[in-house]
């Protein structure tokens, strides 16, 4: 079994319009194109980091969001809050189903353990840091262990700065690398989310889907200690003070308007190489999509008469959902398109490329090949590993994840493996907390019989004999056996209590060693060979960053070649989006979609149960024409969502879209099915995002939810 | 009780492009519009009856149809003939389900009994013939009867051709009136109709919905004695060899093409005076939607274990669920909507009109008045026998009408009640024979147990003496001596077995009195009493068809003096209706409608099951795109329904779409659900038609259903 692998194949690709995830200090390269689409700002305002509107902007870690008051009120979307109000819900309080408004901040209350707000300070490229001329020499579990080391030795001098978090992240396939120093806010609290009927509306159904009627935001406030610092929650902690926020636009948006959204897009793979797109979309999809299906269908099963162990899993079902549609949209895009045939063309086309000068073949025959190589082994240990890894009782894992801490925290902190440092340690902690709002042991052991029943049944060479002798069980294995093998362990164990958890993050490793605990012992029995798998990770990893970034630095030169510009694929840092808001020619078959949808589309979506469960009191608003000043003279109604043609992906959730003058305009919250496999091949037809226009934003909550506490503090009209 | 109102109110209305449906010979007033939307034939083309095109149009009486081929086969909707697909269907044998196709001539099996294909001959104006200045002078019953007496001595003298069936029809609210003479076949045989998962796709979901993907078309053949003549079904009868026959388009139609529909469209009520849209929508329809809802679900209730009475009723529940959504949108519409305001302005306009010059006041007031006080009188009859409607066992009804047609065929037939005349004869015995594939006692008396509780909840004055006299009941019964009563009713009759049935046709007045059925009992206790409930309400009738006649010429005078063209409303009677195909800019809210539907959206809805159970030969081939030459060179696919500007209603179903040159492009089958309130208020923004594209019903019978027989008949390429 293996984590999944590093970050290594950060891409890039060739910039046309309305495509691109632009670095903020790449704007001016644009500037043509975005005075072109309207932008009205000077483009160079949106480079500098830590002023207005860029200071604004933050990331929750996952998500996106922003400042909208000059008290640290956050806004992003209802689905990146989702995890807190369910952690904050119970039976007989359900948030989720009810809504949150603190009215004062007294009644705001603790966002989920590990919440964080990080505002981005400072971006330095130290890609010669990294890659030193002595690391560039090194290969394998070596380079690996160079290049952490660098970076934790960058990331370390840079967290000397009390409060903030520093991390070095690869860009262009591992070609430069960049550190990015974040303040990191850890005092988070939910301030209010409508309820799941507004945020959520048309759940699972209407997620990844246009026309759409999903209310899909929801707000945070960042807290710090007295003296303006970060600091972990207390009492006496104050909102803190942003230097910069959000300003509500005046005006509402209509059709043909310029619009960016500025955030933290997760990952694109715009560029890989076509294996890694074959073993993707005809391997990998297909297969989680069938893990995760059956995972929904046991979680759905076994929570189905127990409304807190449902709200256990809420959480994970939403985020299972929403991977499962998305990854199924994607396959079902790629079964009707050439993609990978044009992957391949384009491959071949690089390979005659660098092989028609005899320099450039010098330089890159040899990394292309490797790098094939090394992908074809990484593919075939993710075959053998994946029921494997769908196979773990939570437990287990945490038992490892504490035993690893235990020993690293043995060594001096730069000697400590990455994520297992003192920085590391809150959301260590906290992922070890949260299991008590998340974690059911009939559930748990379900979702393995589930899974370890299809591992068993793979042959013995595609056995992990470590684990197997850990937890007693082998290829070939009858399910009865299976059954009364994981019985012994999850009975064996403590762990499933949370004091008695938690308490082993403090213990040494001898405690481990002298410990009865099942999970505890497998842990302990598996230390070692788990160790040594892990270098040969690392082997495997140093060798493609080696190989991937000559071959990225070839795929680079030749698109140069062509005249085509490049930006870097998405990794989670801080990008701009522009384009304009529009519909398209084409929906489902015989339709079209128009720009917007209003408050009239809830009405007619209202079922009053399940995911069109619209609030009564919205209802009789809509039905009333209660609209206020929210309602667009053209639409006659109130808008929810808006089509634009950005270029955003997972991680952009929250972003806040910005109006040609920089103001807020309402949030990015999701793409289109069809267009999502843009993800891998960018459609620049068929790609759409959603957004909740701001005007839906403020009517629900002045006119439904009744949340004039905040709109005063947005300064709202 | 009664038996709905004899059609008087038949209106008119102002024409605007796209908007109206013309009598044949009225197109040469409309040549103009008719070349702008880009008719190439000359309009006097069409207003020959006998003559191509029109000379291949029919009746099926309720539904429309074609002649496609010489052998008299004739295509409709699959809807149209869903009625004998059932009829033929049992649960070993489920033609709805799988679908029917004769591969010969001795394949085809008789349609429904009853089942007719009308073929048009000749229209005359038979005004003067039926208001002679005798007839004008009368009022109430006696103009009723003369009336009557007109209209049978003429379709009696037309009726001596033998074989024909002439109708005398009231135009333009009675002031007007047409004799149309039709060849009346009655041996009609079902050729071919696909399976429901095509012909129904979509089901009840998507009637009066966009986008649609119905393939609703099937076949029937006219079938005539050897020598050419009308004739009773007979095995050695021989194909209908129409004069002419429609040929299929050779290119197909594109968004923006000309269209013309050929059919006949039952009723439109464009012109009702306030009152009449007040009652209908405010209290007639809302009591239609939840009695029709009620009945759907015992239906259900009572036939869901039970394959073969669901098959007997599967036409009624069609025909049920259709009209309840039918009228439920028209309801939704005339709630958003200013039409009872704008209707009342325009009666008080016509009013003021009237009153404002003394020649029109003498000649119009006092029918106006008048016509107001009928409509209120014939409003609450209606109210106070709305459930008593729903609560007549269906053997009853049999036992009544089987004994009306024995007293009246006591009579010289000039002088029987229309209805009962010799000419009726066929289709009142097949309307008994048909009992035999449509009743199940069961589901009858939940039926009517379920109305009649609402009937004895009536008070005493609002309820029928002389039913509940005969049938055993009161008014405020309760339920358990209601059902008491019912079970004797039901128990005491033989009524139930077809062959002891259908024998009372043939018997005697005095056979019926000498009777211990039940059932005819009952029918004989209520003859008199019933017969002068039906007087009175001919006296209403009389005196309604006089001021309401009166009404419409100053109705008409009134628009002609604002420079208003006036064509008839639908009245069941052959018309033309002409627009382009094309969308429109909205649909759902945040989508358009784009013109046209295709396989792609058949294979995206098909969920294997229910009402979206497309036939997985079907699907296979969608899959493999094989869609020979009938792929739309822009939409690379097979097209299945597109969208135009046609102005139909019920009875239009199975009209034939004609292309420019007049070829066959298509059915029309359904409008869409915003924009059926034009029966009532022509909504010129919103109405679209449906066809099904003629493409998809050929690519469906060569790649799917194998139908080369057809195909070869129809000339297909």
């Amino acid at each position: 079994m293996k984590k999944s692998l590093i970050a290594l194949a950060i891409l890039s690709t060739a910039a046309h319009a309305e495509e691109g995830m632009w670095m903020p200090q790449q704007l001016p390269q644009v500037a043509k194109q975005l005075k072109a689409a309207g932008l009205k700002l000077d483009p160079a305002t949106l480079t500098k980091l830590t002023e207005f509107p860029m200071g604004a902007i933050v990331s929750l870690g996952g998500c996106s969001a922003s400042f909208v008051s000059p008290q640290g009120l956050v806004a992003t979307n209802h689905h990146c809050v989702y995890d807190s109000v369910a952690h904050n819900s119970t039976a007989a309080n359900d948030l989720l189903t009810n809504g949150f408004l603190a009215r004062t901040l007294a009644e705001e209350v603790p966002a989920k353990p590990g919440s964080r707000v990080f505002v981005t300070k400072e971006v330095l490229n130290v890609s010669d840091r990294i890659i030193t001329p002595e690391v560039a020499k090194l290969a394998g579990k070596a380079r690996s262990d160079a290049i952490e080391k660098n970076q934790k030795a960058l990331q370390s001098a840079c967290e000397k700065d009390e409060g903030h978090r520093c991390t070095v992240s690869s860009f262009y396939g591992g070609l430069e690398f960049y550190q990015i120093k974040q303040l990191e806010i850890r005092d988070v609290r939910l301030v209010h989310a409508p309820p799941s009927g507004v945020g959520k509306f048309g759940g699972d159904t209407d997620n990844w889907m246009w026309p759409r009627h999903t209310g899909d935001y929801g707000f945070y406030r960042a807290y710090v200690s007295k003296d303006g610092k970060a600091a972990d929650y207390s009492k006496d902690n104050v909102p803190y003070l942003p230097k910069h926020h959000l300003k509500l636009a005046r005006e509402g948006v209509k059709e043909g308007d310029f619009v960016m959204a500025l955030g933290y897009p997760g990952r694109t793979n715009r560029h890989r190489l076509p294996s890694e797109v074959a073993f993707t979309f005809d391997w990998n999809y297909p297969n989680y999509v069938k893990a995760t299906g059956d995972n929904l269908a046991i979680i759905e099963r076994e929570t189905k008469d127990d409304r807190d162990t449902a709200l256990k899993y809420a959480a994970q079902v939403a985020n299972n959902n929403n991977y499962y549609k998305n990854r199924q949209g994607m396959l079902d895009s790629y079964a009707g398109s050439d993609f990978l045939a044009r992957k391949t063309r384009e491959h071949e086309e690089l390979k005659a490329w660098v092989n028609g000068d005899a320099k450039r073949q010098r330089e890159f025959a040899a990394a292309i090949t490797r790098v094939e190589q090394l992908i074809a082994k990484r593919d075939a240990d993710v075959k053998r590993d994946f029921e494997l890894n769908y196979s773990q009782p939570r437990l287990l894992n945490a038992a490892r994840l504490m035993l690893r801490l235990a020993n690293e925290s043995q060594k001096p902190d730069a000697e400590r493996k990455a994520g297992y440092q003192t920085r590391d340690l809150p959301r260590l902690k906290a992922s070890i907390a949260a299991l008590a709002r998340s974690y059911d042991e009939k559930v748990d052991k379900a979702l393995v019989m589930h899974h370890l029943q299809k591992y068993a049944a793979q042959p013995q060479a595609e056995h992990n004999a470590n684990w197997d002798a850990a937890v007693g069980v082998a290829a070939g294995m009858p399910a009865a056996e299976l059954k009364a093998a994981m019985d012994r362990l999850y009975a064996g164990s403590k762990l499933g209590d949370a004091a008695a958890r938690e308490a082993w993050l403090d213990r040494k490793p001898e405690d481990f060693k002298a410990s009865g605990d099942s999970f505890i012992k497998a842990a302990v029995a598996m230390y070692d060979i788990a160790l040594k798998e892990e270098a040969e990770e690392e082997e495997l990893a140093g060798n493609l960053q080696q190989a991937y970034s000559s071959y990225m630095k070839a795929k680079m030169a030749h698109m140069k070649s062509k005249g085509q510009a490049v930006y870097p694929d998405a990794n989670g840092t801080l990008r701009v989006t522009f384009g304009n808001i529009t519909g398209r020619p084409w929906g489902a078959d015989g339709t079209a979609w128009t720009a917007f949808t209003t408050v009239k589309g809830v009405a007619a979506k209202a079922t009053g149960t399940g995911e069109f469960n619209a609030p009564k009191a919205q209802l009789d608003a809509i039905k009333a024409k209660d609209f206020g000043h929210y309602v667009d003279p053209k639409l006659k109604s109130v808008p929810v969502n808006y089509l634009a043609t950005l270029d955003i992906t997972g991680g952009n959730s929250g972003s806040a879209a910005l109006n040609a003058k920089g103001e807020f305009i309402g949030l990015a919250f999701d793409g289109t099915l069809d267009s999502i496999i843009s993800d891998w091949d960018y459609n620049k037809a068929n790609t759409r995002s959603i957004q909740v226009d701001l005007r839906y934003m403020l009517w629900n909550m002045r006119h439904v939810d009744k949340a004039d506490n905040l709109l005063r503090e947005m300064g709202a009209e």
